[in-house]
């Protein structure tokens, strides 16, 4: 069966220069192989365009993963099972996993996870209902826990991550302040996603503008940019505050990285930069989604995503368009057997 | 009485710029006023000589206090109280203070601390023994609290605040690295405070003697000085390490300040770097000095000070031989009232 079809994998071609896009990516038609004992074949209807694959893909053995120039490009997608040779499970099943930017993975089971479409779609399993929401969801309700009165920025607002931050935190009660690039991602977040102020960094006056968003300073600063947008806001970390680091994604595009010269605020402020890893929350994703399900069936959460369709082979355009700040929301490739 | 005395008192003469020294520093003969009711005359015997007055002599408004050309300079002193119109203090006793670089101080005894010479010489009270070696306890046994087996790294070990927080470290049971400025700083770690490593940064192989000293990856940072040293240790903070962020006195003296690039690692190793203020611990002082007075009588502590002799027109040399590295501990100005 399996060797009738043949798989598109993307490779990565050469090391990124700035904002990475089709020139660093090459496609390779592959067979399949057939199927061992315990293996089970997925068609791949979504993939995950995650920043922090830029990251991974720098020239720096310093990173805990690294993607080289001719390495499979690491990246989740979410499929249907095809084939199976693995008791745990069936055909026509949905799972989602790390099985790499190709269109048909092989897979074990191992790490695999079912996506329940009674409780949000595919696409969302890699985006709001997946990794980038229960980040948002634990970074939220258990690492910052903020409280009604509170005040928190996020930074990258309208992405995979903060777009979803951003609704937890006023679930949570808090006063939500947005930045993100664009008149209309900004009215977007406020008319849609409820923030309370949205500041877009590509006006000037940007930093006055938040100045006078938080008259009481910020109880939280939600990061997933770095850089300047990072270190500006550090001006205005209230006293015990954190600052959560979900990501830097201003930095990865970066041939020399920057820190925020403005840390030093840190001290007089008895606040913090806090490191953070989902899959530390691994054994309680179960329990945030039974929540976010309840929030999606009343209308209170939703799940925004932005879906490019094309093969495998667009997968770099449309990686560009994310660092180009084209997406609300998660970033998918949506492949054609995801249909129209 | 007091009109006898001429006080002498030192003023920023103007923004310093790099190293600050003798040319930013102006001292100003005045009279001592008769003493209002309430009110104590004091004759300094030690300033304080801190390294984060650098900071506030900045030419930003950014910080929350500032000392601008004209103003007289902020410091601690510790001297003698020769008048008193105060039913709370007597002639005779010690006390110590923030009242300003000067010889003379008139203070109405808000903020006024008793020395007592019986637990800790007088100068000590404006260094080990006193906020120095007290942000160094508190950081360590309460907001670090390492444990035997667990690895700190001391950044700016020789200094009033690192010499005293590498002993408390060594207390506790850790493994404890240093990184100074010179061999013979370095041997003063390890034979005279017990440090297990010390490390000269001036060496070009300073990072990977780091590397050797620390294979199961630093536990915690206790950081007094930001910049290069900062940066290149974060790549080995340990999972859910913290970095204690005492100071950035290489960022104090730097037109531009940098932030540390490598904060990208906290991410990953779920770390954080932490701000912390040793007042918000006043109500504990006394119980730190309770032990620390056992420690220094069993000899299991030492309470380094390097006191330089002079008037309060030397303080901006003696201030300048601070960012120059002279000092082993605490850095004093012994004004001519303390004898020999």
């Amino acid at each position: 069966m399996s060797n009738e079809r043949s798989n598109q994998q993307l490779f990565l071609a050469r090391v990124p220069e700035g904002i990475s896009g089709p020139q660093d990516f090459a496609v390779r038609e592959a067979p399949i192989p057939t199927l061992k004992e315990g293996q089970l074949l997925i068609e791949s209807h979504y993939v995950g365009v995650d920043a922090a694959l830029r990251l991974i893909t720098r020239d720096s053995d310093e990173f805990l993963f690294r993607v080289r120039p001719g390495d499979m490009v690491r990246g989740s997608i979410a499929g249907r099972v095809i084939e199976s040779n693995n008791p745990s499970f069936r055909v026509g099943e949905f799972v989602n996993g790390s099985l790499g930017v190709q269109r048909y993975a092989i897979s074990d089971g191992a790490g695999l996870e079912r996506c329940d479409l009674q409780l949000a779609p595919l696409g969302s399993w890699l985006g709001g209902f997946g990794v980038s929401g229960l980040t948002a969801y634990f970074a939220i309700f258990d690492a910052c826990k903020p409280q009604p009165g509170q005040t928190i920025l996020i930074n990258g607002a309208a992405g995979a991550v903060g777009s979803m931050a951003g609704q937890f935190a006023k679930l949570a009660g808090a006063k939500v302040i947005g930045i993100t690039g664009g008149p209309e991602k900004c009215k977007w977040l406020v008319d849609e996603l409820g923030y309370d102020v949205a500041i877009d960094y590509r006006q000037k006056d940007w930093y006055q503008r938040l100045v006078e968003a938080a008259p009481d300073r910020l109880d939280f600063i939600f990061d997933n940019v770095g850089g300047d947008i990072l270190d500006q806001s550090l001006k205005l970390i209230g006293m015990n505050g954190i600052v959560l680091m979900c990501g830097s994604t201003s930095q990865y595009t970066a041939e020399d990285m920057k820190g925020p010269a403005n840390y030093i605020w840190l001290g007089t402020m008895r606040a913090r930069i806090q490191g953070f890893v989902v899959f530390d929350y691994a054994h309680r994703y179960g329990e945030a989604r039974k929540r976010m399900a309840k929030w999606i069936a009343s209308g209170e959460l939703k799940l925004p995503e932005h879906a490019e369709k094309g093969d495998v082979g667009d997968f770099g355009a449309v990686f560009e368009k994310l660092y180009r700040g084209a997406n609300r929301g998660k970033m998918l490739l949506k492949l054609p057997a995801a249909g129209s």
